[in-house]
């Protein structure tokens, strides 16, 4: 079935023969293996483009920075889900990488285009950063949207890791326009919203990346490529000290069961 | 419900406070953003150590090396999941990565096995590696077993990645040993089986990091974790040259229906 | 980690112990295995209330009419899965449901909502149910949004599914309200946008489900467990019948690279 | 690339034009929907025909039967992707599906096939179903493979949906010959294992589905199904009902770093 107009199928990413493979317009084994690291080779397959040493820097930073952050729920649902499916290492890994959402991880992206808005807004009409973001956040604000990358469950005060990866940012050489951005946001957010919402990891990546050149859609694609990472580490320990079930067990303990009971019928809650 | 032992469930990865986040032993701000690439960190997560500098090259050049092949089944798998759900960047990364199985990426740790069984062969009976690797390979043979990580569909000749891996794992120190044990499968196998089946990709990839050190259990968390780097390349291509639907038109142009017609009713092709 | 108010679960769902299984206040042994279809169990599980016979009915009718349509990109993308990946029939599933999305069987879901703003337009500003429709999908246009349910890749004309779910309907006793303003949107579409878009099978799905007081919230789990029947049936006849490499073979049959190649290097098209 | 012997891909599911929709033989519309039961249909797409009323009445039963069994661990994972990424509802039955694997609900088709090894086995070498079960699972246990089927963490007296649908089958006019050797290999198994694992519903459902025709390689499709519902059930309770993070929390709050902290580091863990 023909759905939308019929096309021969392009791509400028990869071909290959039998005896060569061409990724990006350079040879793979020639000029690629041995050559680049497996961050900067994820930014040229985006971007088409190898990265600069300053991007190069900032990328491996964002990775390392939101790869891992202990029993969180994606790696719960990917060690329950490896502790029933052993055989299926793809399927735990991606159980776990279907908790990359809107609400987890893809603040990455929202919180990246928050900040290209603020951005266009303060350059079309000669608004000073802070001006243009009280008035998107304030906009936000009164359609009753959340404002991605503000807040976090556990670090209270700021994240460590947005200090760090400014600081990283700032060491590499770059320019810090999005950083000072999201500084700016956070700066207005009190008095818009009534609470002290410190920058988060999620908001963080985002403006060093912009700051590098990296775009705007494949936001959402690192903290799916860097929690993959960590979510093998997980399913590897699993391997070993399976804790799937026992967290499953420990999440329904003090369950409360709330519907009705049939007449007759009394449920013994030992288990 | 209480599946197994129920156990407190305890994990060696990460703790974290406010302030901190602890990662294998390291302070995640203080000590490893900004100091580590994101395959290094990948090491560190799975096996508890930082790698060696010989292990970070051979591991880098083995995930630039199964990243991307162009439009493979599970790159068009994600690209028709994301052309029929947009706005679910991570579903269509998780039904790539589904396609990470015991046929196509898998065979990264079967071959694994495969090389430690003969190496463990080899020591135990003081075999040399190509009397064991034909015991072996004669046995799973006998049992009409696949050999995995030798034949390729498209390079009939060896694949080239596998030569680019063992010379870049010479240059960085490796001693080779799992290398030659895989080169004897492939001298051995013509005799045993008639078929002129060559090294390819994923059986350098296991015979390459075990001579550096990295844990067997973990070997089919390499192309899973090269594999999401390619798929968000392929589909960070899509959000601007969508090809999901004509691939999806393509594949069937010319199929075949087998079944019965009800009575009376004809079927026009031209779609 | 505490992600918002840590609660104790709840859940009117389901409680066991030894003995019994509690569901929605039944007893599984006793009540209903045996006793009831497993759609009206769907339909039970889904409200808390066992369904009327008219709802049932409906509901039986919609399941089948979304189930099965070929050799459609979620179909292709998991016998794809299964091809590479054999030995997880689970993970060959979950690939095809993913594509279960906003573009493409999603549109249950989101035409429902459409339905359900122009009833409450209608009955808050006492407008003709043409009137609401007017004025819906002109707001709809006006901002550039899609009209979910309308227009089909291949059924231009009416997509026959829809007047038979509409007989279904009025045979089991529906009183067809959201059917007719279901039409009602299939008269007014013409007009504003310039296109003869008729019902399709997704707006068909939620008028006659929304009359038979199924909940809106649950409209997108219709087409998903549909599918997944659909999806099963496909991958039983992938194990005895194996195209999935076929239909990835014929996808990139006339693919082309659009990038660039190194110098000295050509690739023969052969393949 | 041609992966295998490219063909033109067949199927003898289903066929289409602009009138009509084509499935098994049938026309969708005219003789499908609305005259079928969206079990009944599943039976038909699995085994190109209608199923018996035997047959029909046998299949609801094991459906119901696995459909819902409280917060199981796949019920778990799917709320927490649900809490996570609420605007993919696909991907979080996606998640939930994804623990539908050998150690959980897998076990309905290596229970099937183990009864088909043990009646060939009886059937060949004319053993009474006991003593062909004696030499079979005695060989399982002998190479120290588990015993599918057998042994439920919860009800550890005969689990009572196994009863249930025994019935219904035999009500149903079910030969029971697949029944009595599931209860064989009860009998057999204590002396055997030196524990009394009685029958479990993932061995009841084989048993009663093979002695009405079910094809032994769909098997695994049932629970699959089955829990698929399951889970629409339980995600759209979350959306109103809200616990996704809550048994994450819970999962946690007893959990134990096992790993060592950086000098001068400490965690404080009031969470």
């Amino acid at each position: 079935m023909k759905i939308g107009k019929a096309t021969i199928p392009t791509s400028a990413i990869c071909t290959s023969d039998d005896e060569h493979i061409v990724v990006r317009g350079h040879d793979l084994c020639a000029d690629l293996i041995g050559r680049m690291s497996f961050s900067d080779y994820f930014w040229l397959l985006v971007t088409g483009q190898r990265p600069s040493a300053m991007a190069s820097r900032v990328l491996d930073a964002t990775l390392v920075a939101i790869t891992e952050h202990g029993l969180v729920p994606s790696a719960q649902a990917a060690r329950m889900t490896l502790a029933a499916a052993p055989d299926a290492l793809q399927g735990a890994v991606a159980a776990g990488i279907l908790g990359c959402g809107s609400v987890i991880l893809g603040a990455s992206e929202t919180a990246g285009r928050l900040f290209l808005k603020i951005d266009a807004l303060a350059r079309e009409q000669g608004l000073s950063l802070t001006d243009a973001a009280t008035q998107v956040v304030s906009d936000l604000r009164a359609s009753k949207q959340a404002i991605p990358g503000y807040g976090h469950p556990q670090h209270k005060a700021r994240d460590p890791r947005v200090a760090r990866l400014f600081a990283v940012a700032a060491e590499a050489g770059s320019r810090g326009h999005f950083v000072a951005l999201a500084e700016a946001v956070e700066q207005v957010l009190p008095a818009i919203t009534g609470r002290d919402l410190r920058l988060n990891v999620s908001a963080a990546i985002p403006a060093v990346l912009l700051d590098v050149g990296f775009p705007a859609e494949a936001l959402r694609g690192v903290p799916i490529l860097a929690r993959t990472a960590g979510l093998i580490g997980h399913l590897t320990e699993e391997l070993s000290n399976p804790i799937g079930f026992a967290l499953s067990y420990q999440a329904t303990r003090e369950q409360r069961y709330t519907g009705e009971l049939p007449a007759g019928v009394t449920i013994k809650h030992a288990e």
